[in-house]
């Protein structure tokens, strides 16, 4: 099956060039492109708007603008209008993750969907959003409501992203293990060898206790063999001191008896 | 149990009063106020960031200015960098979302945590990172990666409010928290400080290189401190053994002298 084609960002009245230029960025860094402008307050195109794309220029370039929503959205099949409000509509309210699984599969099922987007200060009108499938509303703090157009764009084409990518990360880098039991192991008691000598054991029945606490609070690192390796480098560097402190100290006597 | 505590947000170098204030906006609006500045590039404060806050005042009003990210971080106990470009370091790679939800449960077990950002051009520095327990990635479109630095603080921001309205459980070590990076940072010195005299880093070309990845390696068993002043007695007993040497063979010389 081909990529679920991403959804339309729709963006009704928008006041600002600066939030149609960071919409459009954002939408480039989760694979999205279809940007339409509904009656943009400053007209189109605006330089300030490829300014602030930072080098997304695709989805400005290519721009639709539409006087009406009912016309901007006319050739989806799906279209969810975002925003914080309740209202008076009988519609579901869904959250971002929820709208960014169903557009997927709606999207894989061959659908057009899209995204509706108020303005910065009026936000969307009623019979706007009646033409709308579900509501998206972001779990936002009560406190401060004041979410920044592009900002709410950001997280839902975030959302999309995830539904593409889904790909678990790799917790850890590829092709580089732990190091396994037997290396550990051994490190571990090379390590306490020299501490042993250094006298770090003390009182001497501790010494069980403080071994344990010792391996266990390493252990957690999960470490490599290269790491295993250089740890043990680290052990015998400090600890060889003794031995370039006595060579040391021969040849000073030697220099100092001639 | 109270609500855990947000995660503090560092900003490195960041470069836009702008991204700044649209960082402090969306903070505001996943219910985070931490605002930390590291070596801002036009001072501090600056007025632009106040104006694009769109009233989100307190977290830059509070906003704290730091030389180095190591001072920023001191006062915490488990930092992840958020950052694109996978590095030599081996820390584990996780998603917003995951970050979030490791967070939380960090913070709802008492821990201090942060998030640590680069800033617009240069990103963060490896040695930044090597202070951090875990790489957060946005999971990015490769074809346009250039993701806005506020945008990058709002989806981690949102995965965050999402962890607080689920009220994740506390399922983290009780009662032993990881120290907090200044008492690491310590620890890192001294080992390094001995490591130096021992002529461990050779060629010391590569020092940084070997410093980063023994701190980064050691960083991933989030120590306690109890576990830190262990392993610095341990660093301790390994590098006194020239001192002992030296005290014995003192003695030595004092009784074959006689």
């Amino acid at each position: 099956m081909a990529d679920p084609k991403p959804p339309a960002i729709i963006l009704t009245q928008p006041q600002m060039a600066e939030n149609i230029g960071a919409a459009a960025r954002v939408m480039a860094n989760f694979g999205l492109a279809d940007l339409r402008l509904v009656a943009p307050r400053h007209g189109w195109p605006q330089e300030r708007a490829w300014a602030s794309a930072s080098g997304a220029d695709w989805p400005l370039n290519a721009a639709r603008v539409f006087d009406t929503v009912a016309e901007a959205v006319a050739d989806l099949q799906r279209v969810y209008a975002t925003t914080a409000r309740p209202r008076e509509l009988r519609l579901p309210v869904i959250t971002p993750r929820e709208a960014a699984a169903e557009l997927s599969a709606a999207s894989a099922a061959g659908e057009a969907t899209g995204l509706l987007f108020g303005g910065e200060r009026a936000g969307l009108e009623t019979a706007d959003i009646a033409l709308c499938q579900a509501v998206v509303t972001i779990p936002i703090d009560p406190r401060f409501k004041s979410l920044n157009l592009a900002q709410a764009v950001a997280i839902n084409a975030y959302e999309w992203g995830l539904t593409v990518a889904d790909a678990p990360p790799a917790h850890f880098r590829e092709g580089e293990p732990p190091a396994d039991r037997a290396a550990m192991l051994g490190f571990y008691e090379h390590l306490e060898r020299e501490l042993e000598v250094a006298g770090f054991f003390h009182p001497p029945e501790k010494t069980g206790s403080m071994v344990q606490n010792l391996r266990s609070a390493l252990g957690r690192a999960y470490f490599t063999d290269q790491e295993v390796r250089t740890l043990r480098g680290v052990v015998t560097a400090l600890s060889r001191g003794r031995g370039r402190v006595l060579e040391k100290l021969a040849k000073k006597k030697e220099g100092g008896g001639g």
